[in-house]
């Protein structure tokens, strides 16, 4: 009898644990990847801060962030070029008027988020970018196929001089 | 001979002590605290994306942090009321146009950075928040004397309703 219910006991911790792993993975596996390959950075939103933007031809407040080598390297002033393994990600906004201040615009629907990855090996045809984009709340990858990056890059051009980077890092004390 | 030595090189070991305490003492009160008594917060630089705004009255930039009990709140949506010892930064610029975007406005000059510091006790008189600021570059303590506390907290009451705080947390995936 106790031999038993050592086979049931272990047979449920097994199945538990397949379960449990289905679980994680579908978790893991919930945004799919873009055209071009890159994964959705994981914790992009814990970042820390290199800059805003607010632009009035399509009505959205953008925050910039950076995982730590893009931060470092924006306070540091090191940012033509950004070293390698420098991730930016601006998250987007469509803009809202405040409710209790009329001349302020607060961030409103959610539009995307997107990245500029630093390989200059890698990404090399595209300034040595790396481009991604999802797209709304359900995250959804931006383009048809992997060509969606030349679209990037185009818009990128005027910014060479910049390291091909829009983003221009806020002054802090 | 050996004992003169031994002596000198541990008046100078003293000395060089005392020398890096006050070197250390001196950085660290390199920023005042407010008239109200609150220090500025460190690292409050590196704490995490709670939204942003724009104002087109003041022409200002700005972005708003929280420490992890603020973040934690923001994200999970209890935020009325935030729980004592969430500390909410709001990082100001002066807007200035993008050189190569003339329809985006980006941080210009660093105007101030203002925090609201949750002790529902401690600060009962002010909606339980403390209210401090520090100006520009030079980070000088806004306010002549405690009573400036006033000045912030009459402007924050139209808010009461959201825990007199005009941020409200922007919404991400």
């Amino acid at each position: 009898m106790k031999r038993t219910y050592s086979v049931i006991l272990t047979f449920l911790i097994i199945l538990l644990s397949f379960i449990s792993i289905g679980i994680v993975v579908a978790q893991k596996s919930e945004v799919s990847q873009a055209p071009n390959g890159i994964k959705l950075p994981a914790g992009y939103k814990n970042w820390r801060l290199i800059s805003s933007t607010h632009r009035t031809d399509n009505n959205t407040l953008r925050v910039i962030l950076g995982n730590d080598i893009a931060v470092q390297a924006a306070r540091s002033g090191y940012t033509i070029p950004w070293p390698d393994g420098s991730f930016i990600a601006k998250l987007v906004w469509k803009d809202v008027t405040h409710e209790q201040w009329p001349d302020a615009t607060i961030p409103g629907t959610f539009v995307h988020a997107e990245f500029m990855i630093k390989d200059a090996k890698k990404y090399s045809v595209t300034g040595g970018w790396g481009f991604a984009r999802w797209l709304g709340m359900e995250q959804k990858p931006y383009g048809k196929d992997a060509g969606f990056v030349q679209e990037c890059y185009s818009c990128h051009v005027p910014m060479k001089h910049n390291d091909y980077v829009f983003t221009h890092p806020a002054i802090t004390p």
